[in-house]
């Protein structure tokens, strides 16, 4: 669909469950996703501003998704500091959990983005949720995150 | 498309510049609809609660579109209270206009449901949005309103 328009008044607009509980743990398990409306790609070789034309959605809302491969060397998602060109995204408050009928299937941290090398960045109106499952222990297959950018 | 599910996540979420522009424009001029996600209803034959059900789209956003025929006894849209069999809608605020590109195309008026008889109704947490447009001077052709429902 990359390109395509929605009919007037659609959005794409998911919810956390949404997004880890069928989004997330289709891609995880390699499973069809009715609407391929989130691509793929390599986040941190680009900067925040370099990622809204890569987005398959219109870009009105200011609000962008993607799928990024999970980064083996941090399995518990503990890496707090993530560089690219420009700058780097920096995790703010607690991880929160995403719950589905009582059961929690993943959780949501949120990232900052930061002009500049750490810790003298300039804080920038870049924010990013980025959402792993909780069971996500790769057995071989690729696992994923599926991030939610927006410009504040 | 009554009854159809959307791909998950996805949302009727209009701007009133779309609803408007798009969606009362082309009902009023008998245009066709890229997707028919909003019915024609006789609004104030039901009380809010009995609408939800009437509506095409998935109910889980508490929001619920309409198409209405313009009441011909009140061209400017100035009657305040509509009676149901239950209560009444009353306006509250002022009309707001709804702008595209600088020009008025329509106006939005709120309203909010009284549950009794006017004045002595207990207000509830319906909501409506009622839009028209400013130019729907009626020439034979049915004049209709396009309503925003929520339950707050």
């Amino acid at each position: 669909m990359g390109g395509a328009s929605l009919p007037p008044g659609f959005r794409f607009h998911p919810t956390d469950e949404e997004l880890v509980g069928y989004y997330l743990k289709r891609k995880t398990d390699g499973l069809e996703i009715e609407l391929e409306v989130i691509p793929v790609i390599d986040l941190y070789k680009f900067d925040p501003w370099e990622l809204p034309e890569k987005s398959f959605l219109p870009k009105r809302d200011m609000e962008w998704f993607f799928f990024c491969p999970r980064d083996k060397k941090y399995p518990n998602g503990s890496r707090t500091n993530r560089a690219t060109k420009s700058g780097y995204w920096k995790a703010t408050g607690k991880d929160r959990k995403v719950v589905c009928q009582s059961a929690v299937i993943g959780y949501r941290k949120t990232l900052v983005f930061y002009c500049g090398r750490a810790p003298l960045g300039d804080r920038t109106d870049w924010v990013m949720h980025e959402y792993r499952l909780s069971d996500d222990v790769s057995q071989g297959s690729p696992v994923f995150q599926v991030i939610h950018m927006s410009f504040v």
